[in-house]
């Protein structure tokens, strides 16, 4: 067992309230009194999550924007928000900063309801953290009830922001839709709320479309196929469809898209493309033009 | 206005929800259903909030309770809490960290729901942060309702963890009631709720009583006058009980009692100590065996 497995069991002991769901989940879902409270926290740290050269109003609005995907996995409607700010010492970026995280909370009705600004002393990687509440709109979704002849689903294309945080490493000057994927990830709250109450299983894309398919695998008990790998005009563009491409796509990052699981019977109530189907079994399998590819050795980003 | 001030000023303009307060107060309370969340939270920076050198189950323990802290003096009902969690890359002390704060969970029956861990780059100071979410068990107090004619109280003496915080930057293996004061604050959660429903001002000690007190003054449109300055036995050991040392006592931070103002009418309903009383008018006095005193320069912790 890894050092992070340990400490992660050792935070498990304290997560014994059924609202922590073990911590097998993004988020917590919290009974009080009529409602549930969906509460999930993402912190962003300089030179692990975002690029120090990143402009800080997009990181101040994917902070937001983080933290409101995992609301709209549960199909919540977003409540409010506590911000724990490190300063910079630089007025205006600590200004644009809150502007970009102004205009995503803006955008999707999530007021900031308190936290705390600290100091970081001299020198140190500044880090942020948001904590966000949500409000179930009904049947709360787990990435546990993945069903044998499900098929699977996702809301939109894969891995242009994999590549734009490429573009914007090489370029911090770099724009484009890829780059705006990368920098300003759109969280699926309406979609979320639509397809929850359909879905026997939704979560977001926040790790790679391989590696969380084959969480949402391991959690439901059975056995996933992609077989398809959708990628954007945007993305083709820049970088082709090749094979290598494609699983390039499958295994980054930070898409924000959902990924469910719908009965065979149903047609999704949003826009949405095929990826893949569950059968009985176990473990992941992908299929690129039909033909089964062995997976690549790590499957996508693997948090610390 | 500094630039702190102007940061803050920009905050507000997100924080329009009225469970926001404007982000005047230490906590937001958000109504759902027929409950009232009390939602706080606390960052804790190396090297500012606390020493290099401080036992990380200190640490932990620290982190809860000032959280915890907040709630206490709201009167509210712990329910859960998520964490903010930067691995030191020291499995060992991660492990330490988790036991201390774990006990203080455990010790005011306050579930970990959720949250996050991540890695910091190399030689970065770490953070922590801790969002706790109480429930009012009835009145919720603020810092705006003392009235002339009430007598203001502390649930113990001042001044203790300022000294511990001394003791233990001299000597890391410093021990004994006042580190023991710094290092492991003891949150009055069951004191808060007894007096919550009788107070007409409540707010706790985190800054130190002269700045809190004027805080308190400030919120309620009032003056106060602060009389006696409460040492510990332990504390008068260490240092006496002169003027100065009751003055440091006054601005020295991490206390973490609960300072509440009372109709002059009525007893305090926990054992308390007077600390002093309010009048009409503006801003804070200071008297010393009876004598007015001016105020220091810097009442006490200023926050980043």
């Amino acid at each position: 067992m890894s050092a992070e497995s340990r400490f992660l069991t050792l935070l498990r002991l304290l997560a014994h309230d059924p609202a922590a769901q073990g911590l097998m989940d993004d988020v917590a879902v919290l009974p009080v009194g009529d409602s549930r409270l969906i509460l999930t926290s993402d912190t962003m740290v300089e030179g692990v999550h975002y690029l120090p050269t990143d402009p800080p109003a997009d990181i101040g609005w994917k902070l937001a924007a983080v933290n409101l995907s995992d609301l709209a996995a549960k199909g919540a409607r977003p409540v409010g928000c506590l911000l724990n700010y490190a300063l910079s010492g630089d007025e205006a970026w600590d200004e644009a900063f809150i502007a970009g995280l102004g205009e995503a909370l803006d955008r999707h009705a999530m007021p900031l309801l308190g936290g705390d600004t600290v100091k970081m002393p001299a020198g140190s990687a500044r880090s942020y953290s948001l904590t966000a509440i949500g409000e179930a709109t009904g049947v709360v979704p787990t990435r546990t009830g993945a069903q044998p002849g499900d098929m699977l689903y996702v809301t939109g294309p894969v891995g242009d922001a994999g590549v734009g945080l490429a573009l914007a490493s090489a370029d911090p000057a770099a724009s484009g839709p890829l780059v705006d994927a990368y920098r300003r990830p759109r969280p699926r709250i309406a979609e979320g709320a639509l397809i929850a109450p359909v879905a026997t299983a939704m979560m977001d894309l926040s790790d790679g479309l391989l590696i969380d398919a084959a969480r949402m695998a391991q959690a439901s008990g059975v056995a996933v196929t992609i077989d398809h790998i959708p990628l954007s005009r945007a993305l083709e563009r820049a970088r082709g469809a090749s094979v290598a491409v494609q699983i390039a796509a499958a295994r980054a990052g930070d898409d924000y898209e959902l990924l469910f699981a719908l009965p065979r019977s149903k047609t999704p109530p949003v826009r949405a493309i095929p990826v893949g189907y569950v059968t009985q079994g176990a473990g992941l399998a992908l299929m690129i033009d039909g033909a089964v590819m062995p997976l690549p050795d790590r499957l996508g980003w693997e948090h610390g």
